[in-house]
């Protein structure tokens, strides 16, 4: 556990010391769960999104992208249940007066029960080979059973507490678990409220006032609102789907775990509208393609996981995430949901539009169903960096931090460096970067020993480096080192351009994944 | 004029009716000056950006990209002046309770004189041949001349208020220009406020109260702000740039002309950080640069012209717009601005933190200048529509509506259409559309005659149809149907990939701009 601690945090700072992420408005002090991507992280975005968009857009002749707006009228919230129902509920400490998620601080308490079983039972472990205490046993067996009996009832109480908005109910587990204030150490608390997390803000001015719109707290909305226009502009066949990749924002009151959980963020979502009876079977459908988008990385099947929801949401009919291993375990990066025909329908019903498809096979018009599958690409940019982050040792006893991106992703595909700055190496180095670099990101770097040079590419992920000597100049042939294997071998730099491109283009991810 | 307005909407319907622009929320009868990029808009919108990313990071190997968070430490916006000073005045009109913003009124106003003197002088210039009448015409002169010097007088003064903000003013001009309001008809006026246009927001919930952030008004402080890290992180030499394409939102009070002026809009911008006293000279080498950029598209060069600015900000020593010939007139697309180290100081000042750069060439340390380049992404947008959208006559007396977009920005680069949807002529057509699916925006279409087909790939801009007949089966040969001048010519199909290689790729655009 704290490896995997220690792991995080490296990479959290390899983030920060190679340009991929920076903590937003640094020099003011930052602000609190807000990152900026940095040269190599925006790249490495824009390559993720490209990888997503173009597996949908090109890969499937019935699905298109839009890009809605981020203000939308306030009545798509209330249709779409947000401005009632996306909540969380907050306790004060009426001591310290500092305000705190309810449902965080006991889901922090049940995890800390977990912890002392964990304990006991590594202190008990440990004793295994040492004389026999049948007393101490015993002992440590009781005090684990016990644990074990109060985390289940706390749990239970809770979920049920959570599933019927049982706001005392909460306060109740909070004061009879005695959990206190981390500040204050007391127990003064006040009740809890529901806090709606979408942020709010004023548009336009008339001497009446303004109108009061939110920041989207998802962008599948857009999509819905959007659909028929699409539908009839495009003329779409049912099933189709619209995709789209935005920004969304949340208030959470609790925002951390680096780019994990930010109040902005961005979004992937795809909605596939489908005939009704007919979305289980795309939901099937759906969640094993998008899978394999994820395995066609090739960070190993073990890192992913589905966790089907056994408790649906009301608009719901089945659900399913695909988790990544994390160093904090595994943890959702994408989300597959049969919503039913729950939204289209609210929009009907707030709207006052008909919403409907006409199917010329049926004859008839229906609202359609909707398959969604929804990534935080702040999440899967995270999962990126988990995947390919490795230290190695390498032969001459030194470590070395390698990203292992797959080549098609990675913010730099090629590096060119000179074996000395001199002698006409640099300038045909040069030259080979002004020709590839149209076709690819290029980085020249004649700065300090060709061993630091490899080692910054590595640290970057930069997939091949091109290494000109003087044996160059003779027979216009360099060497290409690769990341992964550090393996050198002597091309002609005619070559390059083919050899590279072979390797790097999106294409061959996409062509991993079956259809 | 008319006639330039007629053109105006419908190329506004036909973003509508052909999926590249839609009114946002338009379920919900819209929200005012909000739009949603359709489908083919959002492919076309994400091939501008990537035509400007790769201009910028590709073709210098000093350029940067990053992608700085939407929200960012409030004392951002105090040290670049945007709390004080980005503000529209404002006046309510008392009967109506209608506000307005003061400037526009003014504005309006001395269009609507320069209207009634181009009317005079045509009224006058149709009875040129009609018998002479000396009496008349001198009465016309005297008209001209009379609201010549009423316009000249008033644009004086409304100039000196707007640099001295001197709202009493602009109140006054309102006044003695008799100008009334449109709902009332009254001249019952308040005094002029100043109105910030930035859109303001909570942050967080602690018991103390939440913090108060603003969605940016533009990306460049985001840039600004990162500078060091950057430049540290990605060991950046000056002169070196960092660019950044992202959302930015202003309230502004009367935002119009569909997506010429938004609510939420989209910037590309790029800082180039120079030697002090060497910012003139990069000033002038982005100028050319960027307006080669635009000219590569292929619009002619007489859609283009510079647009010097006399009057300067005070944070610029010089600065210069490309304006786009519109059908509403010249009008800005991207702004060139000399910023000295207005900004940079300002962070130095407000943060408390050194941002200066060592320069190991001249071994001294110094806040550096900047160079801006600035683009709308929605305007540049806009100016491709207007400079591609065309209606022709065809041989045949039918009008066709083309788009004559440059391929590599078209959103579908090809259409696949089989002549007849039997035969096995659509399963040919299919595979086709398989075979070159990962590589380019392909589309199938076998509804409707060739003829309704073609046309409807000329309005959303494809650049090549395929048309698969009953020799395709025999030879596998099919024709190659090109947009512009509508020719046809019979290839083989295993030619495709590369003859269309050859026009669509980004890179055949990026070659066109001389460094």
């Amino acid at each position: 556990m704290a490896q995997q601690e220690d792991l995080f945090k490296k990479i959290v700072s390899h983030c920060k010391e190679y340009g991929f992420v920076f903590p937003s408005s640094e020099i003011y002090d930052g602000l609190a769960a807000v990152y900026d991507y940095a040269q190599y992280g925006s790249e490495l975005k824009n390559n993720i999104k490209r990888y997503w968009w173009e597996s949908m857009t090109l890969l499937h002749d019935n699905v298109v992208g839009i890009d809605s707006a981020i203000f939308m009228h306030p009545s798509i919230w209330k249709a779409s249940g947000h401005v009632d129902a996306f909540n969380d509920p907050l306790i004060d400490n009426k001591d310290s007066k500092k305000r705190y998620r309810a449902d965080v601080l006991v889901e922090d308490y049940l995890a800390k029960i977990e912890e002392k079983i964990d304990k006991e039972v590594a202190k008990a472990a440990k004793r295994f080979g040492e004389a026999f205490d049948e007393a101490q046993f015993r002992a440590t067996n009781t005090r684990v059973l016990e644990y074990q009996q109060k985390c289940n009832e706390i749990h239970e109480r809770f979920t049920a507490a959570l599933n019927d908005n049982n706001l005392d109910e909460i306060r109740q587990i909070i004061l009879d678990c005695e959990i206190v204030c981390p500040i204050s150490g007391t127990r003064n608390w006040t009740e809890v409220r529901q806090f709606n997390l979408m942020f709010a803000t004023e548009m336009g001015s008339t001497a009446d006032g303004a109108m009061k719109v939110y920041l989207r707290p998802e962008t599948a909305q857009g999509i819905f609102v959007n659909f028929l226009n699409v539908q009839k502009t495009g003329r779409m066949k049912i099933p189709f789907g619209i995709c789209q990749i935005g920004k969304a924002f949340r208030n959470e009151i609790v925002a951390r775990q680096f780019i994990f959980r930010m109040r902005e963020f961005e979004q992937m979502e795809m909605q596939f509208f489908v005939r009704p009876g007919e979305e289980l079977q795309w939901f099937e459908k759906w969640k094993n393609l998008r899978m394999q988008w994820h395995k066609a990385l090739g960070f190993g099947e073990k890192k992913y996981r589905f966790h089907d929801h056994d408790k649906l949401a009301h608009y719901a009919n089945a659900a399913t995430d695909i988790e990544f291993e994390m160093p904090f375990g595994f943890k959702e990066v994408e989300g597959i949901h049969s919503r039913t025909d729950f939204d289209l329908s609210r929009h009907e019903q707030f709207s006052g539009k008909k919403l409907q498809y006409f199917d010329p096979e049926l004859n008839k018009s229906y609202v359609p169903y909707v398959v969604e599958t929804s990534i935080g690409l702040d999440r899967m940019f995270l999962t990126i960096l988990f995947g390919s982050y490795c230290e190695e040792e390498t032969s001459n006893g030194e470590t070395r931090v390698v990203l292992r991106l797959p080549a098609a992703l990675a913010p730099v595909k090629l590096a060119v460096l000179p074996l000395v700055r001199k002698d006409g190496l640099d300038v045909k180095a040069r030259e080979i970067v002004h020709d590839l670099r149209f076709d690819f990101a290029c980085q020249y770097d004649e700065k300090d020993s060709i061993g630091k040079r490899y080692r910054r590419q590595d640290a970057i992920g930069t997939p091949f480096c091109i290494t000109v000597d003087h044996q160059s100049l003779e027979d216009n042939t360099v060497t290409i080192r690769y990341r992964d294997t550090m393996e050198q071998e002597r091309v002609e730099i005619s070559r390059l351009n083919s050899i590279i491109s072979e390797h790097v283009s999106l294409k061959s991810l996409l062509k991993r994944i079956e259809l």
